[in-house]
């Protein structure tokens, strides 16, 4: 199971932003968005009706105690992995990482603007994608994209992620074609 | 040179999302960024200065006239790459892509909520970054780095893309180490 933590949410700043988060984790096939900071049920419920929608078994709640949500994880065997500038450079990591993740689930955790510094030290890998500052969305997309080894886009994979979908986007080459799925 | 634009930016409602898909075109090697929809001075020198302050040559510009600019674009032999939901498989089109782009330019395409009907059958692809809603800035992020087949973040080209930087980020294992370059 991967779980994707959004730590430091500001309503009013950030909606958009985590709201991007929650899609991208959704769309590449994590399953579980957990959202820190300040409470936005709005939120929550926009991810939820994506999945209602399109499909899929994402599920999104609130956490109103990142750290306790963290040392429960990692007491249960999960292996945390902190999204950050100062972090080593990710795809350089991932294939040992992934021996030693195993089976263990994965909790990735992305910060908003400033990130508290004991999550350096709880976190089991500190991460970079690239040394420049640019986009936790990107840096959410590009890591889980590496870990997955380019699977999670598989077209048989994605179909099966979000089989039970209401609406369905069929691929065309110029113009747009939406399925519906009634019953 | 691979250049970024932006379709319908609305300064108020787009302003992070926005700034995100510029840091991310830059962080990931693209050459320059143009803005178009309505204009914001504010969000081009924020991008500017991050180039100041963090290394490189990428450049952003204003466009008042979109359509004008992609058509001349073309006229100069630009390769223009819209993404969008609605597009074929991006990753499935990648390889044939760059064959038949060979050492022309790209102009990478993302939109905003709406986008305009003429742009998909200006665009020589309408490529898509899975069939479910997410966000532009990952889909911008996954296509780069696709295009470069992974190599824009190696840290010897990042190195040469960013060498005069003032500020630089010594990648760590815990903590922050940032380097400040004087002279």
């Amino acid at each position: 199971m991967i779980t994707v933590l959004r730590l430091g949410h500001r309503v009013r700043r950030d909606k958009r932003v985590t709201t991007h988060c929650g899609l991208v984790s959704r769309a590449l096939l994590a399953d579980r968005f957990v959202l820190a900071g300040e409470e936005d049920n709005e939120l929550l419920e926009r991810l939820r009706s994506v999945s209602k929608k399109w499909g899929g078994t994402f599920k999104a709640k609130y956490e109103k105690d990142w750290k306790a949500f963290l040392k429960k994880e990692k007491k249960r065997g999960s292996v945390l992995i902190h999204l950050t500038f100062y972090g080593l450079p990710f795809q350089e990591q991932v294939a040992s990482m992934r021996k030693k993740v195993g089976k263990k689930n994965l909790v990735i955790i992305v910060g908003a603007e400033k990130v508290p510094r004991e999550l350096y030290a709880l976190a089991d890998f500190n991460l970079s994608v690239t040394l420049q500052p640019h986009s936790e969305i990107a840096a959410l997309a590009l890591f889980l994209d590496y870990w997955y080894g380019g699977k999670e886009l598989g077209l048989a994979k994605q179909k099966r992620a979000f089989g039970n979908a209401v609406v369905r986007i069929v691929p065309q080459a110029r113009g747009k074609k939406v399925l519906r799925v009634f019953g």
